[in-house]
């Protein structure tokens, strides 16, 4: 069995192809680039393959992305159809996930940005928001990730809501569904997190007509994709107030180009999309363990569906 | 029944009057100042009395704290001796303070400082920590505030222990007990959170020698007292790396002086001592009915120990 690796960076297509390959002794595993005998290859492991590497494996039995999202694959505009993609999450993965909303939810009702501003200026402000209890907090996408956070967020004493395209069941979470069900979420929101996966319906989502349906001056934490939101909304939203803060890990362009507004923005935060990462050390794990399911039973508990988007 | 009331500002005290005054139609509630007939009072309720002023009342049969801590009423060299002391906890302030723990300590964990500090440089610098599951957090002092602080960070998922002057049991945290036993718990802290009461036995124990005992690069909440800490130890040990962030929230003097070092250093974090506030809305209710249960039973739950501090 032939496993080719791929990632945007050469470094870290190496880290996990020495990962693999010492976990998987049964396998060849080689960058994706190096392929020595494309026909042999059975499955390949990737970040943004960008378009047509992976139409070069005739004998492809999956596609395994190293994230939870499957979008940057589905990207490939000359994907071959029909290749099941298996996602990767993990404990890892979702335990990151929910410390970064947990962090970020906190920064924003606790009000760190004020506070931060008044520690520059030496000036002592107490700030007093209401106890989380008081605090509606909304998150949209209710995935692995998204039902972890709603989770956490709960159990940290918010008034939690979820939205999803259908309907779920979380405890001490009150979950909306569908377009129907979207403004009555927004309306409660004061704190909106979005988790969403990157999909056609999905796309712009987090744009001017959504926030006009949140709360005057609540804000935003966005740790899905940079394709959800529309930037120059944003931007407008922040310096009418509608939108008093937002905490951003993902964006449209990543690294974010060093002239972008977002980063001298005082009512951005700005996170290097590292919201939840998988490392070879332990994501290597996972993808070995669904490679070897996928072989044995042709399926696996993380595979995507491909006309969905997620 | 007589109730005087006093706080530092003038403003507090009238709110807490008035709050008290609506809560309690039985009694006659007045700012301390302002008590027409000392031998009537029955019932001081205080934040900072101060020195001298308690002793005006013989009749007094309990001193209120607006707080979980009485250290500050202890600080009255005047005190009437065998007044019990009622503290004052509840629901929000135990909300209020697990936020705060849980907030500070996940933005020491995912290294908020450093990635602020790109932001502001406009670098995009992906810094990635183990997850919470790989970092051992600890709490010192393990009262009603400190024992929920240290569950709610091992829901979150943090290897957390707790150090208290007696043995505890609290269910997903290691418990560490007495002098002998600070070592160990030391040794294992990586992120150390104070929420200890303020004793002569606690008075400076946040020190250059406990710093030393400390993992090398720890990091510091101090959500206690400002008479925990000893602050040129902390800068020193700052300077030299041993320890690589302090959040602070209480200070020896507070508001901090406008021209103290924590305000500019940049691993320091300050907070206006707002980790957790009694407010007179929900407060109130918590003192009213503690003063009913006194008047009536002779004891109430949350009565303090003069002789043991806290």
């Amino acid at each position: 069995m032939s496993i080719v690796v791929h990632c945007p960076d050469p470094a870290e297509t190496a880290e996990w192809r020495d990962r693999l390959a010492a976990l998987m002794p049964e396998a060849r595993v080689e960058a994706l680039e190096a392929a020595a005998a494309p026909e042999a290859v059975r499955y390949a492991v990737v970040w943004q393959p960008g378009t047509g590497r992976l139409a070069r494996f005739p004998g492809l039995r999956a596609i395994v992305s190293l994230g939870a999202g499957i979008d940057h694959v589905l990207a490939d505009r000359a994907l071959p159809a029909h290749v099941p993609i298996i996602r990767t999450v993990g404990r890892d993965l979702t335990q990151r996930m929910r410390e970064y909303v947990a962090l970020h939810v906190l920064r924003h009702h606790r009000e760190m940005p004020a506070l931060a501003a008044a520690q520059a200026a030496a000036r002592w402000q107490q700030i007093v928001p209401p106890p989380a209890t008081g605090r509606r907090v909304g998150v949209m996408g209710l995935g692995n990730l998204g039902a972890a956070a709603a989770r956490s967020l709960a159990a940290l004493g918010f008034d939690t809501a979820g939205w999803a395209r259908s309907a779920r069941e979380i405890e001490g979470v009150a979950c909306f569904a569908g377009a129907g069900e979207l403004g009555a979420f927004l309306a409660r929101s004061e704190i909106l997190v979005c988790l969403l996966p990157l999909t056609d319906a999905t796309a712009d989502i987090l744009n001017a007509g959504l926030f006009a349906r949140l709360p005057h001056g609540a804000s935003l934490v966005n740790a899905g994709r940079g394709g959800h939101l529309v930037e120059e909304d944003l931007l407008a939203a922040l310096d009418s107030g509608r939108i008093s803060h937002a905490t951003l890990d993902v964006f449209r362009q990543e690294p974010l180009p060093a002239g972008h507004p977002f980063w001298r923005h005082p009512g951005v935060t700005v996170t290097p999309h590292i919201a939840s990462m998988i490392d070879p050390e332990t994501g290597g794990r996972i993808v070995a363990a669904n490679i070897r399911a996928f072989e044995r039973d042709g399926t696996v508990a993380d595979l995507a569906d491909a006309a969905r988007g997620y």
